[in-house]
């Protein structure tokens, strides 16, 4: 009897970050107050009553019961057209949007629609670490752009310029960005996709934390509007974070119809289709809970500010980026790792960050804190906890 | 402007089947009746109003709004645990079952976990057409053990070993098998299995259709009982036909704790977790509704009985095979194609099956009956629907 061999592609893979981190605040004892979980990034607040009311109606339903059309539900699908094309300033229709199950997912299906294992496909540094692994997992091959805080973690043309080999067939930006918090200005955005333009690359960009751009910011940017974008051009998007349930896994990309057409085929192969009652649930939603997004996006902004508020003189922690839904700190131990610095943070000081080089070693001085998961009041207790801190 | 290029893994796999299909159906006049749609494997009757209630309770509960552990939920994996204990007679715990997004997904999982694009499975021939293109879209190179009427569609020992090379990692079987209902007998799989243990290969056995087994049928097979089956097995399963819910999306893998872990960082880039709240609901109907699918276990058994009925002396077509709720049908065209047939078949006598050939060239003179989705009044008309039909 000979045991069998697994996939050194996977068994190579760190085990998932999240469940590690919050092994870690399992064993604070709680001598500072309740743990404070800046880790997964969740929205700190529940779902609107009506969402869940929803919920509960589809999933109860007989006529969410049976397989679904692969390509997402039609009233979804629309609807979800019709944001898109109201947000980015151009026209959409059903054709144009696949629903998954996840923005995690959408990654993927862009992922294999455009590279097969031996491609590479570009990253910035710091990255988003499940698009590092899913590429890894596949034997995608992966070249990273490095951003830093001279730039405000934003990519430069040069340096996507630089990145680029002949064997690369997309590159993946997320914006606002997971984990730096950095909005890509859409000129920037535009620069970097005429690049993508002239090599003929895909641009694959992941906007989960959309919504919670600053009040008033406008379209994220003009790419979608672009002639010819579909050639391109894949775009992501979550709502998990918007809606307040991730637990449902529902996303959905946005991309030229043949482009669809293909991620149909990997989606049968993934899923058959996404979960359907919540998939309903959203139709509704979309159009009914816009007013309610807007509260949250504002409710998102004063937990900034007060995170901006908590780290001024900090005894030696510094606010190098913040954004959306992220801010990413700089911490104080000279020599010490982040991992090492985020446990001991978990275990002492009951705050629970993800460790900067979970995102590219390169960032071992840096934490993550997903500060949209903690109200103000909540947030303005980090200064004490981190003030008395020390290794 | 260079438009960029799609994986060619992808863009040379067929559209998805099932909806190609389900097309043709929309061209039925209605001449005969209402169309009798046998095409995709989908229980012909409602889920349990309980099973309702409680997926209407989970999802609109704030419970399952968040995050999720990768692995499944805990009540879902114990009850689960608990169930297949008893069926194999042999005891499994929570780290030997991993909850999906449906048995498709468990099977990507399963092959992602076991193989890289280069490595090679073996299929049987027929196979599950899914099963095939995942293979192809990553990249996995796929060798096949052929299956003929003349054993009952069940794989020989050895075809199994003329099919075995050298970068061989697994062979996937379906029992009961979709497309021909094969049950393969708990001896025959026994010495597969001592095949693969000895060639250091994994077995990865899908039972999606485990629940209609014959009634008194006793355990499906003993290999979850033997000793160190843990190093060369992965079994998998849906919860979408025997609980009726496949909108819900929802299947398991039972395997050792090592490949649990390993399936959990596939899982972790797939979709982080399957959705949250149908696996609160399964959790309960699981031991809750046992007489109910014993209940619906006996009504495809009329359904078979029905469909034997029908197709005795029917003018050429014959029964090779049928089984938990597939049957094999061979058509009487001599030279016309299994897709001709079953496209003429839908559109002019109001009758949906999937064409043999989808499930591997080889089997154009054959059309696959998802019998289980239609009751025997409903299967009895069939007889003088195909009586009529000529090509
Ligand atoms: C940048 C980014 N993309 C995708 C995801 C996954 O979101 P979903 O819950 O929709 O799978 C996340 C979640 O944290 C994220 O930060
Ligand atoms: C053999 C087999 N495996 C897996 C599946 C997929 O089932 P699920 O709905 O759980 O993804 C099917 C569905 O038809 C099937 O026939």
């Amino acid at each position: 009897m000979t045991a069998a061999l697994l996939n050194s592609l996977v068994t190579r893979l760190s085990p998932p970050p999240i469940p590690a981190v919050q092994a870690w605040g399992k064993s604070y004892g709680g001598g500072h107050g309740p743990l404070i979980d800046l880790s997964q990034a969740v929205p700190g607040y529940p779902p609107h009553a009506d969402m869940l009311q929803w919920l509960g109606e589809a999933a109860s339903s007989l006529a969410y019961t049976n397989y679904g059309p692969i390509e997402g539900e039609t009233p979804l699908r629309e609807a979800y057209a019709a944001h898109v094309s109201d947000l980015y300033g151009a026209k959409f229709g059903e054709g144009n949007i696949h629903v998954t199950s996840g923005c995690n997912q959408a990654f993927i299906c862009a992922a294999m629609a455009v590279a097969a294992a031996g491609d590479t496909v570009l990253m910035t540094d710091p990255f988003y670490f499940n698009h590092e692994t899913t590429l890894a997992m596949l034997g995608i091959k992966t070249g990273f752009v490095a951003c830093d805080s001279a730039n405000g973690f934003v990519p430069t043309v040069e340096a996507v310029e630089r990145a680029l080999t002949p064997d690369v067939r997309a590159l993946a930006l997320v914006t606002p960005n997971n984990p730096t918090g950095a909005i890509y200005p859409p000129e920037q955005l535009k620069a970097i996709f005429d690049v993508c333009r002239k090599h003929g690359i895909w641009l694959i960009l992941d906007e989960t934390y959309r919504d919670f751009l600053p009040e008033g910011y406008g379209a994220p940017h003009g790419l979608l509007a672009e002639k010819g974008w579909q050639d391109n051009l894949i775009q992501l998007y979550s709502f998990s974070k918007s809606f307040c349930i991730p637990g449902h896994r529902l996303g959905a990309l946005t991309a030229g119809e043949k482009v669809v057409e293909e991620i149909a085929k990997i989606m049968d192969n993934l899923q058959i289709c996404a979960p359907r009652a919540a998939q309903g649930a959203v139709a509704r939603a979309l159009p009914a809970l816009a007013e309610w997004r807007a509260g949250n996006r504002h409710e998102i902004e004063v937990r900034a500010d007060a995170l901006r508020e908590v780290m001024t003189d900090l005894g030696g922690w510094k606010l190098e980026a913040i954004g959306a839904y992220f801010a990413f700190v700089r911490h104080p131990f000279e020599g010490r790792s982040s991992a090492e610095v985020a446990e001991q943070l978990a275990k002492r000081a009951g705050i629970l960050a993800i460790p900067g080089e979970y995102f590219g070693a390169r960032h071992t001085r840096f934490l993550r804190f997903a500060f949209a998961n903690a109200d103000a009041v909540t947030i303005r207790q980090l200064r004490g906890r981190m003030v008395d801190f020390s290794l």
